[in-house]
Order: C-alpha cells, then structure tokens, then sequence
C-alpha cells in the first residue's frame, strides 16, 4: 500500500497498457474507474483480444476494485487524472466525444499514433520485427492534436518510451535505475502526473518541457521497437538519460 | 595510446562532429585522412563556421596527425573505413559523386537529415530549443537512402543518438555507462565499426539489426533534442539502455 491518498482516477481503454494502470492504481488504493466505448461489448467478449489478453470480464473478476463505465461516466467519475489508454488512431474522435466530462482535468497520454492502414494484412498494430509508421509525425504528433482538439484538458505526454507494465513497475527493470519523461503546457499537471509516477516508483522523472515535446516521444517509437527486436521478444527494458 | 592496429581512416567534413572524431582518431595512432569539398576554399576561411567551430587551417596547425584532401582522395587513402561527417541534406549527393573511391569501404553515417529550407530565417541548423524536423522521416531514412545510392558499399549507421564529442568520449558522460547502437546489412562492417567504439572507449554496443533501423535512430533526433533543451546547452549526455 501507497502513502499517497485515495483519489478517484480514471483509465479509458481496456487493452493491455490500460490493464496494468488500472491493477497498479487499485493496488496502490485508488478509486479506479475504467472506461470502455461500449461496456456490453467490452463484457461479452468470450476470447483474447489481439495482443492475447485475456476477456475483460475475467480481468475485471481478478480485479474488485475496479468498475467499468462508459468512456464520458469513467472520465466524469475521476477527480483530477484520466489517463488515456485508447489507441492512438481513435484517441482525438474518442476524446472529444467526451470533452465535457474530460474539461478541467489532467489527461495523460501514452499513445503512439501507428498508422492504421485497413488495407494491410495486419491494419494494426505493426507486427513484430517491422519498424513502425506513424501518422502524425515529424511536423505534428497525437499529443498536440489531442490538446488542440481538447483546450479545456490539461494535457501530459507521458509513459510513451516503455511498455506499460514496466512504466507502472519500474523496478522491475534494472533495479529501476530509469528515466520517465513528462510534456505539456501545465506545469501543475506535470507535477500531478510526475507524483503518480514517484507512487510507481518512478525516481527520475525529467519535464520534457512544452506538448510540442510530444513528436520526440513518440517518434522514439522506431528505436522503443529496434531495440525491442534487438533484446528479443518479452525482455523488459528502460531508458536512463545519463547525465 | 591504443592497443588497437594503426590503421587508415577517412572522416568525410569539417564540422565539429568530424573533427571530434578526426581529433580522437590520430590520438589513438591512426592515419587519418580528412575529406572536404575544396580544400582552398576550407583552408583560406578566416571566421568561424556558423557552428563557432575554429578556422579549419588552425584546427589542422594543432593536429600534426590529420591531412586535408578532397572528399574522393580522402576516402580512397582509407584501408576501410571511412566516417560520413557530411551534413545531412548534402550527404547523398556528396557520397554519390565518390562512389568508386568509397566501393567496397565500411561508410559509418551519423548524419540526421534535418530539413534544410532556405526559406526560413535559420535553414539549418535548427536553432536551439526549435524541435527539429527531419527529410527524409519514417517510411524512409538518410542511412537506408545512402546504401541503396551506394550498392557497394557497407553502410552502418551508428554514432547518431548523442553529441560527437562524447561519442569519441563517452567515460564523459555518466563514466561510461550508456548505449552506443550500429545498424547496418553487413555484419562484418558492425563487427569493425564496434571495434573502432571499444577503442573510444565504449563497453555496451548494441546491434539493432539491419539499415532499416536508420529510422528510429534517426528519428530519435527530437528526445535527443528535448532531453538536450531539458539539462541545458552544453550538457553531455547519453542514454543507457537498462535491462
């Protein structure tokens, strides 16, 4: 248990990343409220989802302190920090179809925007040993469209350099001798978010500064994936800037 | 001095980057051959280059062991290898136009193809704290762009995450203990480029597979910079890969 005090946090997605936010924060004692487009769909799945998690049904039975809403009733129910699990090419519909419940609060976003491409074999997500596309890119990214389309939400881009279960888990990498990187325009926001990372276990978090940092956090994607390849499938692993 | 064999190596320009390694090269007992476009023109410049990097003839007057030729005569004194310090947006041209002087070499790049546009105040480079954008980006990089322009040649991409000037240093930085990366088709090349970073001083080089990795090195330019903006100018840093 966490000396941090109980909040009410939300979590949108109910894939993998947004999985190992929600146990962590509910391990940690928070209030967490999960949200999914469409709750009877979410729970009626009876098979593993393409990255092989299990039915979120089952998730959920392992997990009592946590609930399933729809997306505006899970970011209505968090008092500050939504964090934002959905994949990067639904996030800006999926978000600003719920900006009103999202307005005022500290959204963060981990979202790399891979390309969805329908007309491939695998439209998404890159398959294992293919370098990664990413639309926006370069010029633009998913964290400064997302705070564009969304100027009441005080948006932070964070967790995007690592797999999830090591973000909420870094010790688990190296002893946890890492470094997690915050951006955005609100500096209240960032500290919120880097408190819940020091909860996590975080002890070095550096402020990336402004959300047009979002591009290099998520261009980092192709060296996230060529180092993943080099280490071999499931090897955990971070990045420490030293300094 | 080092153990290592003396040997010919060619760096192809005049930067600080070149020069770094150019510097690190003839202290480590090697013969090193310095390429550059018009060796008048670089030798009767006067003022500093836009980098504030020292007239070239008062760089040379203070390294007895380096000689300065034309691009073509420098990569052909090379035994095998020769490192590509030409900026990005000439490197193709420039490599291109050598190409039988750099046939069947070990070509190192670590050039990132930040746009260069003439039309802005600052063409290039990217003045500080302006999140660099990159041509080529994503579905193409300047290091896959150089191998397919020089079939002929064994390209590998390395030296590209961090300052040239640590990457002849890297005990610098944190004592050492951080990631250099090569990428590149021919295993061999990696295989000597690896060598060539152990004589630096380097003990964690990690292979990230073939040139197609160019990309996420390449595109790791924006956190290089963000991290850079971040710690402030002039601060050395790398980054560990922690597993």
């Amino acid at each position: 248990m966490s000396p941090t005090k109980r909040t009410k946090i939300a979590v949108l997605g109910t894939g993998g990343g947004g999985r190992a936010h929600a146990a962590k924060l509910a391990e940690l004692g928070h209030e967490v409220h999960v949200g999914t487009r469409d709750v009877d769909a979410t729970l009626a799945r009876t098979e593993p989802d393409m990255m092989g998690n299990v039915p979120y049904k089952e998730w959920l039975a392992d997990h009592p302190g946590v609930t399933l809403l729809p997306f505006a009733e899970a970011a209505a129910a968090a008092d500050r920090i939504v964090i934002n699990g959905i994949d990067g090419h639904n996030a800006v519909a999926a978000l600003t179809g719920i900006a009103d419940a999202l307005s005022g609060k500290v959204l963060v976003d981990y979202a790399v925007p891979y390309i969805y491409n329908p007309e491939l074999e695998h439209p998404w997500p890159t398959p294992w040993g293919v370098m990664p596309k990413l639309d926006p890119c370069d010029s633009d990214s998913l964290g400064e469209q997302i705070q564009r389309a969304l100027p009441g939400v005080r948006v932070v881009k964070s967790f995007v350099t690592q797999e999830q279960e090591t973000v909420v888990d870094p010790k688990a990498v190296g002893g946890g001798d890492h470094t997690m990187f915050v951006a955005g325009e609100d500096a209240d926001a960032k500290k919120a978010v880097t408190e819940l990372l020091t909860a996590y276990g975080w002890s070095d978090v550096l402020d990336l500064g402004g959300i047009v940092s979002s591009r290099g956090m998520e261009m980092y994607a192709g060296m996230h994936s060529a180092i993943g390849f080099a280490l071999g499938f499931g090897t955990p692993f971070g990045v420490k800037v030293v300094r």
